[in-house]
């Protein structure tokens, strides 16, 4: 397989964009993503969208975003695992790249989630969960994890506070970002005292329904060095592994297999091993996912999650900073693109172009994108050229 | 990249299975395929599916069904390109071998059509052309095909009888697959006086509703050679193009410009050209369709793809024989399953297992799988070994 490189990111502010439709959000980062990458052309693209047929009515996304962004007759596919559709689309992108198929791909991610009502966006919302018997029963995302939550807490003591620490620190670097979504701070009080959505978790442990896209460059990297007016950064690893996506199947309500199984391959694949990341992007859709994950993923013995934002560790200048783009929590969650937006993060971090919220030093940088309650979980580990 | 040969296939009776879900139908086949392949585990798993979001308010199918066929943690991703979804999974698991990442991979598709009533099907259709052009001013794809009809009436002369002759030739064929949903023969008589869907399309024009799955197995040639009990077929050449989804952008009515390109990468690739190949799966959804498109893939002149089965020339002993396994008319269409079920029939065939079907002494197939109005297309080529 050849070696492979991104070397150009787009992305638009996230939020409720009622002016804009699906194909214009996609097309928008998109071109955003070809410019950065001073590229004339691209040769295939996937994208990744979880359930744009019951958000827009609209499938068939592949060829109706290549023609809006005047790209077709090229390949153009739509690949969906749920709310890691996004990490999937980048997954492809890099096969077809690193497999000699395509030289310049594009990954893009893309959700249009406000376009239904409330009930509507949490009924797309369920279908990541085992419609025959969870949705069934009624159970939606917020009572999954608020289970998995309870289960932690149970087994390991983790703490109410902990958890707000998480939204506390995602929400302090999100307002370091300003693509995100909600860009201010929250205290610890305001998480703990704002309204309960499933117990223990309240609205400030979740992120939000969120209208965004998220697209990147990818291409072989020795044509990287001759193609980009920037900086590349590298594809190390890519790691996709599945769980059963209903949670009585489990052994363990506690842990997250398939993200501890992605994470095994993706270090394996790299050569490198927990101490040599330098920053995470990890999928804290509510605020125990990001403890969960992190622990999966090595950075924290299992239970212990919940001191890494407590303790400071997490910390944009701790000792392994995650989420430093604010995370789902604060940038937003429009979820076919929230794995993609993980990885344009990470080449900014990588370039160092992030400001405020810049990770100093750091060399390489991982990504951890998940489906429903970890049914599906991709990871990639990029890294400076 | 290596070079991909298919080892298993696999697929039930196809038809309205009120008593299986889903999951069950997929899982069924999958198994099938394994064993026929006679492998002992895959590595890596792509299903094609168009929407079951809409049909079953299932989403995140990649981890569903790698857990349902107890594979899990393996990669599983689901893709989407509305009715091509299928050749698009095939696709990608070419790629996935090609490339290197994965040595046996499965490629599946699947749609269980028959769990909402019919304006729900119809809807959930829809999704595949054009939501805020076509849809909203309340075309459905009957009506859209029939547009295509008229064109190709008007401006070449293509005949009523014409049409109906595709579809008796299809069910002559299909009356002799016993996985074929409608496997009985039709006059021309009862096709043109059946009820009228959209003029002049009538109820026999058009493709049914149907639950149904199909699975291959692929692996590296070279080892094909070893694991494979079977004859194993070689995959000459993979392509996929895109164009407008909606048809006001288009140029020509009559013309499907994607299966054109489609068919050129995948001639080009192969080193092959029409001549060479020995028949042909295409993707008749409607009679019309099997026209334009034996036209764009350089078996007819343009204007001419109506005299194909009126004259013989398509049937099985003709110069091309196309759908030998009774196509999407007579077998069904499982939408996402289509494009795998074409495969399965190319490969049944090149290894001469069709029984009263079988083409004689061909060496090398075709499939033809597309979107929508043909605003995207999948190609292969497979060939003996």
């Amino acid at each position: 397989m050849r070696d492979v490189a991104v070397i150009g990111v787009g992305m638009q502010k996230w939020g409720e964009l009622w002016e804009k439709s699906l194909r214009d959000i996609f097309t928008e980062s998109a071109l955003l993503a070809i410019d950065d990458a001073g590229v004339d052309h691209i040769d295939s693209m996937y994208v990744g969208c979880m359930t744009s047929g019951l958000f827009v009515g609209q499938e068939h996304l592949g060829s109706v975003l290549a023609d809006y962004l005047g790209v077709a007759p090229i390949p153009a596919l739509r690949v969906e695992t749920a709310c890691a559709s996004g990490g999937a689309a980048f997954r492809q992108a890099y096969f077809d790249v690193a497999s000699g198929a395509h030289d310049i791909v594009l990954a893009g991610g893309v959700e249009k989630m406000t376009d239904v009502d409330g009930g509507g966006a949490t009924y797309a919302l369920s279908t990541a969960a085992d419609a025959e018997y969870e949705v069934y029963h009624g159970v939606t995302f917020p009572g999954l994890y608020a289970m998995l939550a309870v289960a932690h807490m149970h087994k390991y003591g983790t703490t109410r506070d902990q958890l707000s620490h998480v939204a506390v620190k995602n929400h302090r670097n999100g307002a370091k970002n300003p693509l995100a979504q909600y860009p201010f701070e929250v205290t610890l009080e305001q998480v703990k005292n704002s309204v309960m959505v499933a117990d223990p978790l309240t609205i400030l442990d979740c992120s939000p329904i969120t209208d965004g896209a998220a697209a990147a460059i990818l291409c072989p990297l020795d044509m990287a060095k001759k193609l980009s007016r920037k900086q590349p950064v590298k594809v190390l690893s890519s790691a996709h592994a599945t769980d059963s996506i209903a949670l009585h199947s489990r052994q363990d309500l506690s842990w997250l297999s398939a993200v501890e199984k992605a994470g095994q391959v993706a270090y394996k694949n790299a050569g490198l091993t927990p101490k040599d990341i330098g920053f995470v992007e990890v999928h804290d859709c509510f605020t125990i996912a990001e403890i969960c994950v992190i622990e999966a993923l090595g950075f924290f013995e299992k239970g212990k999650g919940g001191r890494g934002a407590e303790s400071g560790e997490t910390a944009i200048g701790g000792r392994i900073p995650v989420n430093p783009s604010g995370g789902l929590k604060s940038k937003g969650h429009p979820v076919g693109a929230t794995g993609v937006a993980q990885i344009i993060e990470t080449v900014k971090q990588l370039r160092g172009d992030c400001g405020e919220r810049q990770v100093k030093g750091a060399k390489v940088g991982m990504t951890q994108n998940m489906g429903g309650t970890g049914g599906s979980c991709v990871v990639h580990i990029l890294g400076s050229v």
